[in-house]
């Protein structure tokens, strides 16, 4: 297939300039001014509009088992709907059960993962320790392109991962030129405060924030970057959402240290007043971890995606629907953790950081979508408008408005956390792998179109030392 | 026995002025100029010299059973040396073997106490968890005057205390009004960097200081604050040796958190090149954990402590003499940890804080013994010099000189880690209990004078909380 | 006249204790338990309640001359409400014209104040430089008992220090062991944002804080401090009323520079929104510099009080009545700038610090007065609980209540920036050299009664380098 | 000409890759494997060298009259130089004197620099303000392409900006939408230290630093950011030398304010201990403000590089010979400020930078070249390797090493500060306007060849606001 998209602005990660797009068998083959449609071309008038990446959301749990349920969105239904908003690639998460074998979850995950209408990448959590794990780390890093582990520092008692396991599995990581990711949150004081709260009786969703202070997340982070400071290895950590976890990170990286923070749109957009909702459903419907935060902390979250101390956005998208999160009718313990956003991550960046002049457009680009290739090593074949890089291209009309809503959106699942928000600029056309999979609220996504991404280990970061002076003081 | 300090300059916490100080009964009876000497008065003329509190060490471990050996100063030889350098005080730990009841080890160390030449106190550190030793800590406090509870985030395998333990531990500090402390470093860090480094054949003293790198210190640091802010009680972070963990107190103090910091002399003055010493016995002299740091970290303790974010002076005196060092020859994880200094601290502080223009008299007096007394609910009795406070005072003579030498100390040990340092000012006079126990060069310590001090519960401070937003966001 | 104040709880810069307090003559002559009352004692009966030192507000203007008005509190009814609010001392200033002889201007407050009806010291402005002034500023400090030397970086075309003033007179300073003290907004910006503001058309009081924004302090705060830095003397901020300015000393002071700062009741309490009044006098009455902040900068500076970055508390009183604030009424750079507080600061510290949790009672006297006494050099004689102090005191009743207003407050101004606030805690009894002046609501202030207070130089914190490391890198 | 490099990799500021670059009429025209060389093309074999966008020094100051006399090193000299190792743009300097019209002195520069070797640009220094200013820099930005203005805080009675023409310059620049600039000293702090240094009789060159510490230039950086903030203008900051400098600019930067740095090579590599040289010659050869600083402030200046706190490289290119600098036997203050560095800024940047592991290829890039052309707005024509760029080109040799001498390089100066020291990484080929002016030793510059670079006003990050909450709180 050939499309040319025609007379737009380029916007990529560092500029923007007039040029017309030619796609061909996938990738892009041509840019450049007055390009002649080849005979049988799909056409996208471009005009006012701007050409820019396709969007690729670093952090999605589709049809997660978790607490009891799975996520609502599988994998099809999920990446349908990142088309939609602009998401063309997803980086999702393979968690395997503490002693279960990786490679086994990994399998399980790339079953699943076949329906997708978009590209995808896994994670893989390392969530126990033994020689077996350290083995497989390695088969999955040398053979499976799997680049970036994960960690869970919250949930005790389940998936959390301790000091040992850090230390052991960072160590690791080093070795094979893979990149460590937490999520930072002290379990014990998460554990400790659930069943205190319990204790006194405030067992609904107001309780959730309560049992997951901003302070254990700047625990946790800081523990995670000091981890990989004596180390030597860089890393990243996931949905940083409080003003306490951005100043570790700023602090790290002013001292030359590799650390790079990815933030969810709704942190950036939600402040905790949500979980005071009396309809325990509007309520429960925003139980994530961690939780929507008091207002001061949006505004630093703001600040370090301007800075440069936050490097990607994405929505750590794990739906679950009203009877789902029934689950938890008595107990804020048992609701189930997730929100959704797949589909809106790139518009409410677009409205609340490019519109207020907080974010040119470039970094628009950076935030939304290079940043992630760079960092996950996707780069240049995503997160680049250039010949030969995979033609997964957002044609964004600046102009145009749209209301959101869970009556109108494509995410599997009867809720929004933006409900109501009418944000100006939107995806006019999506292309995936060369093909137009979006266009004027037409969605073509197509089940199992997408690719499982592989990725090589050893980014060019690795080049530099995460903090030259190593393990001394 | 009445004592009479004629001429001096008295400088207490606050400020200085001309005063004579009359001692009856181990109390101080007046204060004021002119005063006559009752008859049978012993008179200490005091001229130039300056009258203060008796220091404080709050930070002590004599006789401990440590590795595999004992501490070679015992309370009587311990104390008395103190005494020899104006200090009246100690503040001693507790270190209850995991499994082992609280009380039980506190009734040895009471027994083993019992021959000091000066008042003392004890520290009972929390080293495991059940519901005795949350019953135990509720007896020390109420019933035995234990005042503060020690956690030791290093030592894994042996009396570490994981975030388990510090969070129920902490919980209780704060409902029995005693005051957690930390010595923070972590200790799966450091165990992991000591396997590493002997599996590298790297044995000797030179790897102590790369087994325990100061962002290992940091982390701890930074732990113990997030967990006793979340949980609402003060902290005091026991020798604070980096500048990380001097970073991370001034943030937290800086929110208005109540986090208290010692500083021990030998980390103000000595610097890691100390491990480089090709000669193993001397080497090993020098290690204690944390270890002693490259210089910038010199330079950000003493400015903590003219900022205020340090507050007390320590020696964390712990002598083992050559022979007990060697154990560690072929494996420097074997080395007992620990160094002296009891004797000399109040005589480093004054010439390289007062003489060097960075510290008045008066706030030498705070980190030397005031601060110390309030920080432990010691205050008025020591600390202070005051009509009806203990009459434990050094009277200093800011002229004369002298060189430390552990030829000439009275420590009971072979080594001195400030060894050929000439220091100006010195101790002419300590009195203790109102008797002129070091005179002159005349030390006349007298085993067993020394009385235990039971501490109150609830410590001025615990009346603001220690962070007013609790638990909150 | 004697004294006894019987049965209360002494609270000082340290601690609280029981004990009786006899003063005779002026001063406190004993304290203790069971006191017995002389013949003629008047005895005040404390009971339940805290007997403090009275209070030391260190930044007024009674009757000022300043923008073609003059205050309308002079100095017998200001302090005559200080007094009724348990304030005992204040510090006034000297503000000469540019090219006005600082003696002269001296003597005229000098005169001004023979009035007052308590105790008073004077801080001098330095408004312009040339040899003469270099001359007086010695004159001053050394015949008169000047010990602090004012320098506005504001009010650019009228009493503004430049940094070529700036220079020349804290490097006569440090010569003369006196403090330098600065209003600290960049007087240029300020002056450049009111051209723009009443060329736009925006003359309301809404156009004082636009015209003075936080960064604006935050920029001469810093100028301040760094110029001191280099010349190596102390500095004192005065009304800090920005999270910029708190930064800058917290980090000053971190790295070990001499530098305190002042905060006013009002900054602590009051949001900009007061500006919004569409009332122009209840606006107006607002208007003084710097301006009340946005509601995030008093949470800086309440935890700055609580840290120790902040030191004195105090309230710029400069009252001016409706009328004299219309003359604003076209222009909001004509609004005579100032608000009042003298009667009320210690009622609102006490009730928002300390029965909030943030302040333990100690810390309440230091900052309300002991550390003014400290700072300026009048300790003990004032700040102090102690024999041979001036029977400076208050008797606080923790547990009354008191609803602040205009109708009933003892100053002369017509409106009261804390009106309608209940507080809870107050001055039941003021004690002023040794006599009661305020006693269950009945005011026997004395005209003529207070005492100029000349104070030495050479502070004892000019022992201390200001910056050990003084001009060098 | 036609050129073809061929077998290299090409390393952008993103990425790296292998490609052939092709280069026809002075621009890149092809960027592929496997490219054919058009008949009579110059073949450039890559091999295993790097192929990066040329350097671009923002900071020069050729032929510059200063001080009373004149650079050494003319536009032909210096700019040769530069080629050679790999520079293949420079932005130098109009200075006009106070009162000078700017269009003047602009066309007196442009008249000097005819005779540049490679491509130029041109800040104008904004040194006095009157309306003829104002309406000057206008023409200057919309008529001849001056995009930046730069602003010396320092040089106090000769070129010294005051706020107010600060004040006034930055708000014209903001309208304008050009980038104000700064040399950060506070020149009235740096006068007096002078005079009193003088008077002190210490006139040699060790005074130098002795009369600029550090915290000068931290007060001055931190005044030009609060008052682009207040204004709501971006802002560059020249020459960042010290690290207090460097924390404020990452803490503005932290609050998302647009603030960019600038370090020289010197700084990054040259201490303090230079000025003590006994043989003046040498020490004065150093002298240059800001100096050279203790070293803390070199590990500062690296991990702010690192950290992207800093974001360009540049030498301050100006050089004075033995003779000259000679002026200042008596008085240090007559030395004449410069150094050079425009041709070996490069090689001690990858020697220090990237095979120390401190910054990647791409980052080597960014900071040499790509980051000056996005600031200053010569992207995508400079620092840049894509189709229709220039074809500025250096080919890189990262395995072969030269020692620095004053005996072989081209700088028309007797003096070299790097003088010595051998770096491993060198530009073994420079093309220059698609030609190949510097191979394996051979300069091939050419007199005149260069060109002026005017550039558009309203860079990218206009569109972002500096601060977006502006003037506000």
């Amino acid at each position: 297939m050939t499309l040319l998209i025609r007379g737009g602005t380029v916007v990529d990660s560092i500029h923007s300039y007039r040029a017309d797009v030619l796609c061909a068998d996938g990738k892009i083959v041509q840019i450049g001014t007055g390009l002649d449609a080849p005979a049988g071309a799909v056409i996208v008038e471009a005009g006012e509009q701007l050409v820019m990446p396709g969007g690729i959301d670093p952090h999605t749990h589709m049809e997660l088992p978790f607490m009891g349920t799975v996520a609502s969105d599988d994998f099809f239904s999920g990446t349908a709907a990142g088309l939609a908003g602009g998401t063309t690639s997803i980086i999702d998460f393979v968690i395997p059960n503490p002693r279960q074998s990786l490679l086994e979850a990994f399998n399980t995950w790339r079953g699943w993962a076949e329906k997708a209408a978009s590209d995808y990448a896994f994670h893989v959590a390392v969530t126990w320790w033994d020689e077996s794990v350290h083995r497989e780390m390695g088969v999955l890093a040398n053979e499976h392109g799997v680049a970036s582990f994960k960690h869970f520092m919250a949930y005790k008692g389940a998936i959390m991962a301790d000091d040992e396991i850090l230390v052991n599995s960072f160590r690791r990581a080093l070795e094979l030129g893979a990149l460590p990711t937490v999520h930072a949150e002290n379990g014990e004081l998460v554990y400790q405060l659930q069943k205190q709260l319990l204790a006194e009786g405030k067992t609904g969703p107001s309780s959730h924030p309560l049992s997951r202070p901003s302070a254990v997340e700047g625990e946790a982070a800081n523990r995670a970057i000091r981890i990989a400071e004596v180390i030597g290895v860089p890393l990243y950590i996931v949905h940083v959402s409080a003003r306490e976890a951005v100043q570790e990170i700023a602090r790290a990286r002013g001292e030359g240290q590799r650390v790079f923070g990815e933030v969810l749109g709704g942190h950036l957009l939600l402040d905790d007043s949500v979980y005071l909702d009396s309809d325990f459903t509007r309520a429960a419907a925003h139980v994530m971890s961690p939780p929507f935060r008091p207002k001061e902390h949006q505004e630093a979250l703001w600040q370090a995606l301007q800075a440069g101390h936050l490097h990607t956005t994405a929505t750590d998208h794990c739906t679950f629907c009203a009877p789902q999160k029934a689950a938890g009718k008595d107990d804020f313990t048992r609701i189930p953790n997730g929100c959704g956003g797949v589909e809106d991550r790139m518009g409410v960046l677009w409205h609340y950081g490019v519109n207020s002049g907080r974010l040119t457009p470039s970094e628009f680009v950076q935030v939304t979508s290079t940043n992630a290739a760079r960092i996950f090593n996707l780069y240049p074949r995503k997160g680049a408008v250039e010949v030969g890089a995979d033609a997964d291209l957002v044609v964004w009309d600046p102009n145009a408005s749209r209301t959101i809503s869970a009556k109108t959106h494509h995410q599997n699942v009867d809720f929004n956390i933006f409900e109501g928000r009418t944000v100006q600029g939107l995806a006019r056309h999506t292309v995936a792998a060369g093909k137009l999979v979006w266009s004027d609220g037409d969605l073509r996504a197509e089940r199992g179109a997408g690719r499982y991404l592989p990725r090589p280990t050893f980014p060019a970061y690795f080049q530099a030392n995460a903090k030259r002076v190593g393990r001394s003081g």
